[in-house]
């Protein structure tokens, strides 16, 4: 810390960015936060390790004068309008060339926004990604900026020096694109953390209507999660399990309300699917499972209306390995869904994401982080421009060894009456993916027929209306 | 036609605004046309009934001048600024009191806009849904009013003398809510319609892969539309398959690219139940397979890759039977899912849409209608507040007598290869709705896990933490 200045400041010192500085201030920077709750400061200063240079201040102007230029500030407020009043409040207090970071989960169009706004006054502005919750940010988050590469460049070594490292060493954080590709990717990122808990939540359901307990169940997941299917997920869903219930006999998990929560990035990915357009339908499928586990009543109703007594296979190992499979096989999907979504917008949104940097840096730290990321680091390896990692020949031979398992574990929850929305979802996007030629041309013919909407035909280019029906 | 004057003004006249126009004119009202095209004018005249009093101009003020005060005039244009446009142009010429309808798929808050700034200017603006193609235009559409109920009752001899007959005679149009209601609703009836088309897609796809050839698909087709499938869309598909292609051999469906086209209502439904939020998974599902059919060149390759040999089971009587009971199924899941946005539109947005007034309006003219919006008007006659169709004694009889055959295809369509997404989806959501206690519990307990977010208890009022995994 030369002349007694700090190396970055941090707004909001919530447990995320109280984390993230402390993070920094390990590796050997000087932080500042600043909050307006005392309390915060107090605690921010505390739990600092000791030889640590770390300072909480209750002044924004005082922490910007305690800062090296150019200034590099970090806000973790939450998304919306905070972000807006803290760019406001910064605005005087800032000089030209300094450095404003929203590490929040803003939406990427506001983040374009404020990019322009702020590049007008040559303030950059960034907007970061950052994975990993409270336990990550401290020990190590997926960092995921975009926006101008020469603000990146200034505080580059600081995400580098905090960031959750790859088994291979690397940091994961790296450039991501232009603008608001940060912010983008890590939405993107969050739709398919959406995807695979709610497919983690079937295959429970799955399981748990076969029979198995809670010991039973981690058990399983803990097994998975040394197979193919390790991941960051099936790893603390396995502990999930194991959890007693501080307030009564038996396991928390059990006794946990089924009406899910969400914070809007899931929601925000599949609109902005359907705004490139691209399909991502096992996101679409979390975030209705998620909405409709909310229409508590009407499904109490409804249960009393169409229960009826169904035959429970035992559980049997065949049926267990028949979730392991389709749960790594939808897994995979959902990967490919959300790559390929982050393939369209980098093209069309000219944000210029790099794929394979992206997969890189989700390898650790991120609440998607799997073994499967190695795989598809190695499949953008072979071809950076690759439009859906199914298109890849080892992600393929990976699909297909699931396949066969997949089907019939789909073909069970169909006659069993167990819900299973994403895996079913995940299946039938591979199904269509997979078709030369889709049954969409009679969609065609019924536009046609209807709204005389035209229609192409596959021998002769151009565009044809039939009078239908006319002998 | 008292001094000259006319009844109805119609800015637009392509093939809707034109057919909508004669509509009226056959029911005994002068009505009068605008448009650029002068050859379009000329082609309204021509088309006139004689003895009907139609005439197409060139220019708008004279068309206002020539109309009865209050003025009433419908725009059929493009959606989005082209409405704003023919607004600005139509402020200097019209007088307080007199009324404006677009009768495009505005989406619903570009109405509500534009409702509240003629508002002010003492003009009244109403959305209105007009649904059945142009056949339906010239014939008897469906028609979906919303806005100020005032100006409703100016209109309103004239929509329901043009609009279509339910079998009990009643007129396909009724007063559908405030403000933006009539969009919406419109643009639902749109997603059930994208949801309807998506799931007889599947069917075809489904008899095709089992050997059914087009006359067989025909007759298929034609037989279930005499059944309990009786509607509109099957209809056509059954007339569609016996259409002989004029350039080649064979029948025309064969040759048309299956490239889905779309004009973004399907997609604004999506996009909107989210926003609710309320399920509506089917409709997704049919935008991500329209969106997934234009991605044909990795499609092409996928095919290369993925395909393998499949064993294909003949066309037995029991594998149509099963079709028919999953297409009767997933219809009456994707109506359900539909209204169940409405029903929550109508509160969250305000609107105070009559369910039981939909419905009744959606029986005749319209693309969705069928035979089940009888089931489905009698449904609300018992209790105008119901809150899903699932809910309703008779309709849950109905879905329960084709639960198991909709199983079996299910299972079928997963063991086949054949993509059935939008069957599948319905199923899942027929099971998580019908489920007490969904898995989303589990959902819970992870995002409580790496993020803090806490959870409910289902035996105890509050919001809960745990650090999970501490001993």
């Amino acid at each position: 810390m030369s002349n007694n200045l700090f190396d970055f400041g941090m707004i909001g010192l919530g447990v995320m960015g109280r984390n993230l500085l402390l993070n920094m201030a390990d590796h050997g920077f000087s932080v500042i936060g600043f909050d307006k709750d005392g309390a915060k400061n107090a605690a921010l200063e505390s739990a600092a390790t000791p030889g640590t240079t770390v300072k909480g201040v209750g002044e924004l102007s005082q922490m910007i004068q305690l800062l090296q230029r150019p200034r590099k500030v970090m806000m973790l407020v939450p998304a919306g309008q905070p972000v807006d009043d803290v760019i406001t409040s910064l605005l005087p207090l800032l000089e030209e060339g300094d450095v404003i970071i929203d590490g929040g989960n803003s939406h990427y169009t506001d983040t374009l926004r404020r990019v322009k706004y702020l590049r007008d006054k040559n303030i950059h502005f960034m907007g970061i990604g950052v994975s990993g919750g409270e336990k990550g940010a401290r020990t190590g988050p997926s960092i995921m900026p975009g926006g101008d590469k020469t603000a990146y460049e200034h505080v580059r070594p600081m995400l580098e020096a905090i960031a959750a490292k790859a088994e291979d060493g690397a940091p994961c954080v790296g450039y991501l694109g232009k603008v608001g590709a940060g912010h983008y990717v890590k939405m993107v990122h969050n739709g398919i953390e959406y995807a695979i808990m709610q497919l983690i939540s079937e295959s429970y359901a799955i399981l748990k209507h076969a029979g198995l307990d809670n010991v039973q169940l981690h058990e399983v997941f803990k097994t998975w999660n040394e197979g193919k299917l390790q991941s960051f997920l099936v790893e603390i869903t396995a502990e999930i399990f194991l959890q007693k219930d501080d307030k009564a006999d038996g396991y928390l998990v059990d006794v946990i309300s089924d009406k899910a929560g969400s914070k809007g990035t899931g929601k925000w990915t599949s609109q902005d699917s359907m705004e490139l357009p691209v399909a991502v339908p096992v996101i679409d499928t979390a975030v209705a499972m998620r909405t409709l586990s909310g229409y508590k009543d009407e499904r109490v109703e409804a249960s009393k209306l169409y229960n009826k007594t169904e035959a429970v296979e035992l559980a049997s190992q065949e049926l267990i390995d028949q979730a392991y499979d389709a749960l790594y096989f939808a897994t995979i999907l959902s990967y490919a869904q959300g790559l390929a979504m982050l393939f369209q917008a980098s093209k069309d949104l000219n944000m210029e994401i790099p794929l394979p940097e992206v997969v890189s840096v989700w390898r650790g730290g991120c609440i998607i982080r799997s073994s499967l990321l190695e795989v598809f680091t190695n499949a953008y390896k072979q071809n950076p421009e690759l439009s859906n990692i199914l298109l890849n020949q080892e992600v393929a031979e990976l699909v297909k060894s699931a396949e066969d398992k997949t089907r019939s574990l789909v073909a069970f929850a169909a006659k069993s009456g167990v819900p299973a929305a994403g895996l079913m979802s995940t299946l039938a996007y591979f199904d269509a993916f997979k078709s030369e030629r889709m049954p969409t041309n009679l969609i065609q013919a019924q536009r046609d027929y209807f709204g005389a909407h035209t229609y192409q035909r596959i021998d002769t280019p151009g565009t044809f209306h039939t009078e239908w029906g006319q002998p």
